[in-house]
């Protein structure tokens, strides 16, 4: 493919008519938003997981519970994006394209991953599609509500940048996994089995903060749509990223802090703040990890960051 | 797989936690119903198009915009779920699954035929995502709206079962691309170029018909699920069944009628009423074809027929 990923979307949604005016945020960031009475949104986000792209078939000689964690996996992927909306998740629709060596046994398996997620969740699960496919799919599409919303495209000069939770964890899980590994049992469930900051999203939506997305592409790029959207500088310190102790202990610091910075798949939020809200957002678990300037890009320890966009690591799975 | 289709989704649904208190009809009909106020409702679906399943790359070989006429077909697969409940179709999420082989080019062209359509139908794309996968899927999750609903439940003995359009095109030009045919054009529209019955849907609904579904697995199939989910009897008459000139011309009466009476994705509708609203569902250009009894099962021509579900047919294609 010759587009990236993000010019690609961009192309595409050029083939699609206007939005009608309900629709107060179109497709491009985490959530669409919809007004559905004064003041009430729903935010509508899809995400799929596909064989091949988002794990291997032959996990499962050493994971026995693979399909149950990529069910539960699949509802939380789609929760991270509601939560970075500062919204509540409610409704889900599933698609599941399977190939008939898949057998029920494991369709099951998925269905009792999405059950379990939903069910802690409060997800009701509406509807679904089950058909056949060659490579073997699951989908979801997701809708929650909220009273408001934050968005990428909201940073401004002087907020502080928080972070939920430790990075790289989930990059590191899937190398293991890519070698054969099931531990440690702590770096594989940060990949397989991550949980959507729902509490935390709203929470800090209720305080004030206007900004914030997920983590899904790499810590630096997902700041760097930050920066993009809402037209400013972003800097980052090095130090002050959150990593965990295991996974310096697996891969060390260097490796560790690469797959902080660049891995993806994180599910943590990543929001900009006035400085006046750091006490209670630090009360609700957020790290202050950066600040945010005039100017344009993200530049770490003052050294500017060229981003490269998630394909390049999804080409490396 | 061991089990049918729709025995494998009341399996897996059993996986799943029970939905909240505002959905009003869960997974099971042709769409989920959610309240969002007094007398408003969404009405919520999701299907996919599966390379292999639903559409075979080598005719793009015979068929230059296959792929805008996929796309197209997607959203009116999902809006004719939305069009059976009498639903107006709004927003709507896509999921889209590419090989690398498959170019831009054919992605902007699947683009645009749900950008045609969703146009057409006054529908906001708002979100979707792109992934890489071996095999080439898209789907969609479509909302609709409504101030009510019909249901396949709500067939009453002594009602009339009238049906929009006619039956077995669809099947008809399955069959001839099968055979890498592209005429009679009609036939192939009828299979690649369905248009939900949206007027037909909302205007039956309107003049206060309780029960309808559409008709994606046959006619007689699609008519034994009002008979299972209302427990009545259905009386069809053979004779009644529209079927096009076209089809009869192309494959025989014979073959015509097999066509008609179970070869799934005509898109259209099949509603069930009392006799006094003849006059005025005829005026829509409903057909009468037969009529609800006590009892249970359903009948052609005073004949039990054995349903074969939509697996059978699938496996053909």
């Amino acid at each position: 493919m010759r587009l990236g990923e993000f010019e690609l979307i961009e192309r595409l949604l050029k083939e699609l008519p206007l939005p009608s005016k309900e629709v107060v945020v179109p497709a491009g960031d985490d959530t669409a938003v919809v007004e559905i009475g004064k003041g009430k949104y729903q935010l509508l986000t899809t995400d799929a997981l596909v064989e091949g792209s988002h794990f291997k078939l032959k996990w499962k000689e050493v994971l026995e519970d693979l399909f149950f964690l990529l069910g539960k996996k699949l509802v939380n992927v789609c929760a991270s994006d509601v939560a970075s909306m500062g919204g509540i998740p409610k409704l889900a629709l599933i698609n599941l394209g399977t190939p008939k060596e898949i057998g029920e046994k494991c369709l099951i398996e998925i269905y009792r991953g999405i059950g379990k997620a939903a069910e802690e969740l409060k997800i009701s699960v509406i509807g679904g599609d089950t058909v056949k496919s060659k490579t073997l799919f699951f989908d979801m599409a997701l809708i929650g509500e909220s009273s408001g919303f934050m968005l990428r495209s909201c940073a401004r000069p002087g907020d502080l940048v928080g972070v939920t939770g430790t990075f790289g964890d989930s990059r590191g899980g899937l190398e293991l996994l890519s070698r054969g590994k099931i531990s440690p049992k702590y770096l594989i469930n940060r990949f397989l089995s991550p949980q959507a900051r729902i509490r935390e999203g709203k929470e800090a939506l209720k305080l004030g903060v206007k900004c914030g997305t997920d983590v899904s592409d790499g810590l630096l790029f997902n700041i760097w749509t930050i920066s993009a959207s809402s037209r400013v500088r972003i800097d980052v310190e090095r130090e002050k990223i959150p990593i965990s102790q295991e996974l310096i202990d697996t891969f060390g610091r260097e490796k560790a802090l690469e797959f902080a910075l660049y891995g993806g798949e994180d599910y943590e939020l990543v929001i900009t703040f006035p400085e006046k809200l750091t006490a209670k957002l630090e009360e609700l678990g957020f790290k202050v990890i950066g600040e945010v300037k005039k100017g344009s890009g993200v530049f770490l320890d003052g050294k500017k960051v060229k981003v490269s966009g998630y394909d390049h690591f999804k080409e490396e799975k």
